[in-house]
């Protein structure tokens, strides 16, 4: 779409986004279109499928199990079983870090940050231990602008198209995970140059933010502080645009959770 | 906020919505403040607790269980066990009528829908059997606008106040579960005047839209059709706003699922 196009839609939109901000107003116009409405939703997870979960090695067994079906009961319903890890899911400060807050002491708002996508599915081609550098975000920033404070900062691996498959979890002979991940250096210089504020977000479509191989887990131990989360085993990393997208984080927030299995949404403006 | 500080504020969100829907351009100006961050969002979610989950009769057991803590095991992690529609949770049409979708059969969009809230709480004082007549919801459009297509229908009952106390089920000496309701002419004139279309939701703070006392379903069971889902031991409805909200479904998509436990989101713009 042509700017001059795209602005007379802006137009449009502004229109009705006044009606909407008048909602309270005698003179408001409930039948109008409303703006929320030019939000695409896509959902950036898996099917929480057993048949099709990878789990991570030693996580407790993921069940789902037909409990009750509409013709011996009325209703239909599955009985699940799972860690608070399974699957595509979200993890907060306590699963790292004593002392730090657990899912229900991080708020709505906590969950809701603006979404910025690095690929860096041509890096890790040919290295499944790549572990993604300064210069790698940098060369991101200068084509896409500085990482604001509080963003959901993605990694797309393309480890996605691996899941269901042996080659997600990649073990070696000795049982290690090989994934490419975030170096610890880049951590820290995302965490001193405020680019990882109070809040905000390492995701991935891998297992989790760390290189496989580093079984120290550095770099999560250092997310999960504050009010920072991580997003893990995300899908649908395609349809996420490089920026202009937030994310919401669902899932039930469990007493003392750890994160919860979750769909995870991108919210995306009109183009 | 007069209308016209409104009408200025909103004269700067919308030069910012300019430089957001040009994120794709050479001249995008990325550090500039975001217009979805004006969007509030409140979680209409009670914390999942096994303490304080009532369980709907019949239900399996929701058990929590730490099967990892960080001194022993590096990380803290939490084992879940629960039914599909155990505390604040969504139902799917498969939840009663076969042949109809399952959770993996929905698409995002049928998950992030247009909110509107009827306060039902003095009507239904007095009368925990109450049911919702079509006359009450005309009042409503009376005042706030005729509901679209496609929305979540929420009723505000009250009963988010009796959550994880025995009034909530508020059972009989028979086992009957007393709450308030849609009624069921309400619930055709809905289907039947387009108000319930082939999206939309029935929403409420009790344990789902239908009277208590009406052991047919005969709501729950015409609400189940086509990409029409339930939101159901809604909570903080009070920071609902009457409409001019959305709502986002999170949880997981659970493969043949009945739905799940979530963070139902309101996305509520600024006043």
């Amino acid at each position: 779409m042509g700017k001059v196009r795209r602005r007379m839609a802006l137009t449009g939109m502004f229109a009705t986004l006044g009606g909407l901000f008048t909602r309270g107003d005698a003179d408001a116009t409930p039948g109008q279109p409303d703006p929320l409405s030019r939000l695409r939703v896509v959902n950036l997870a898996h099917v929480h499928d057993p048949d099709r979960t990878n789990g991570f090695p030693g996580d407790p067994p993921f069940i789902l199990e037909t409990v009750a079906t509409i013709p011996e009961d009325g209703f239909y319903l599955q009985y699940v079983k799972q860690g608070e890890h399974t699957g595509t899911h979200w993890g907060v400060p306590a699963h790292f870090n004593e002392g730090e807050r657990f899912a229900d002491q991080l708020d709505a708002q906590d969950l809701f940050l603006p979404a910025v996508k690095i690929d860096v599915r041509q890096l890790v081609r040919g290295n499944d231990d790549y572990a993604i550098t300064i210069e790698d975000i940098k060369r991101w920033e200068r084509r896409n602008g500085r990482i604001q404070p509080g963003t959901a900062i993605i990694f797309w691996t393309g480890w996605q198209d691996r899941w269901g498959t042996p080659a997600f979890p990649n073990l070696d002979d000795q049982g290690r995970i090989h994934q490419p991940g975030l170096s610890i250096e880049a951590m820290h210089w995302l965490l001193d140059t405020g680019r990882l504020g109070e809040r905000g977000s390492l995701g991935t479509d891998t297992f989790g933010a760390d290189v496989g191989i580093d079984e120290t887990f550095t770099v999560s131990t250092l997310l999960f502080h504050e009010r920072r989360i991580s997003l893990e085993v995300l899908a649908n990393l395609e349809k996420l645009p490089t920026r202009g997208a937030w994310i919401l984080v669902g899932g039930p927030i469990n007493r003392r959770g750890s994160g919860s299995p979750a769909s995870i949404f991108a919210l995306i403006p009109p183009d």
